[in-house]
């Protein structure tokens, strides 16, 4: 059995506190147990904001670029630029959509550049610089305050092709192998498998998002008891190459 | 609190089973009480069989175009004349590569037209004709047999644009809304969130996903603890009209 819960105490982060120490504490102040192979769910946002990746709109100036997009898409150009600055490539830009590609490889919509929930009205939260380092910098936390081995997944909700609606899915891993390998072994009938790799880390971010939700404030969700290959771990192995990609 | 568990007794299943009465006697078997607002999530493969939708490589002639096909995605041109017949449009079609769009409007490889688990070594397994209504066929007989209201999930593993590996998505829904809307609402802050539509239903497919894998033959699973909201549904909700989708 798989059990998916929220860590219930996790405070308000603020730039620079240490996500690892904060969601042991809040595991201990809830008598939650952190076990060995766990998997921890961490919301992009804290690690944003503890990171102090948050930037003031204020003291950004809108290239003319971003100030001709600005309107295109009703946003404001000071968001917009910050948007093209975290983009290394676009791949649409249509209506309110503006859909790129970041400079860790994601492709989504504003770049991940968000306002919601960074608890300032002037203010949006970028992607962290290197997700797999945040999850790698927690996952060593825990096990140094713990000596409990975990995996961390830091989560984003993303848009899809094709599909209404946004998921959670992976944009840091440490200490899981982010995708179930099932090349070169057979179906219940000795057949070769069709479905050859699984994208467990997004599953596992999807699966966290049924806890989390948006409005409730629950940024960390511990999943426990899932069967997955223990591995330093890189989102890397997700992002498809752009050669690869029959959709850019 | 969600748990996850599959139901472990489900017997292998044929043309002209009833998936409903299956699963209620595979959880007894097993000593698990269904729970109002469970949700359900079946392995589209059980569905297929189950009614009948399983087609023998030999009883095809493959047309030209399939034969040519074939020859570049290196398939069998009887598999690639199933795909053709089962795809309302092609969006792909390089190497081994076939992304079609199904009479659904479900965007994925191959039409999901599937070999694995389908336990005869010269036939494929064709998605559902209309996977809501198989959805809603099993939700109803579980009410029937226990009076207990549950929401069914039909399931399939997809591949995505610009991201390795394939997760598990919803193909047919029902008693549940498969996505949860938040237009309108704010965040912890008072702002307005900037995510609005979840596709949970897709959330709870990959959630069972973790559960399901694909040798091990657990294609019944049971989430508990979700918060949703009760309503018919329908997969359409989930599906982006083409006219609004910037990827096609």
């Amino acid at each position: 059995m798989i059990q998916i819960f929220g860590l219930p105490k996790m405070p308000l982060v603020k730039a620079g506190d240490r996500i690892g120490d904060q969601l042991v504490r809040a595991a201990k102040d809830a008598s939650i147990r952190i076990e060995d192979g766990d998997i921890i769910v961490v919301a992009q946002k804290i690690v944003s904001k503890a990171e102090g990746n948050v930037v003031t709109l204020n003291s950004v100036e809108p290239s003319a670029l971003a100030k001709t997009v600005a309107i295109g898409a009703c946003k404001d150009p000071r968001h917009v630029e910050i948007i093209l600055r975290e983009a290394a490539g676009i791949l649409r830009m249509q209506g309110a959509h503006l859909i790129v590609e970041t400079r860790h490889g994601f492709v989504c919509a504003n770049a991940g550049v968000d306002k919601s929930n960074v608890g300032a009205n002037d203010s949006v939260a970028l992607l962290p610089v290197n997700p797999d380092e945040s999850a790698r910098a927690i996952r060593e936390r825990v096990h140094e305050l713990t000596g409990i081995d975990v995996g961390v997944i830091i989560s984003d909700t993303f848009g899809r092709a094709w599909r209404n609606g946004q998921t959670n899915v992976a944009i840091g891993v440490a200490g899981l192998d982010p995708i179930m390998d099932y090349r070169g072994t057979q179906d219940m009938f000795g057949a070769q498998l069709n479905v050859t790799q699984i994208a467990i880390a997004d599953e596992l971010a999807s699966a966290a998002e049924l806890v989390m939700r948006k409005r409730d404030g629950v940024p960390v969700v511990i999943i426990r008891g899932v069967k997955y290959v223990r591995a330093p771990g890189s989102v890397r192995s997700l992002i498809r190459p752009k050669e690869e990609d029959l959709f850019r």
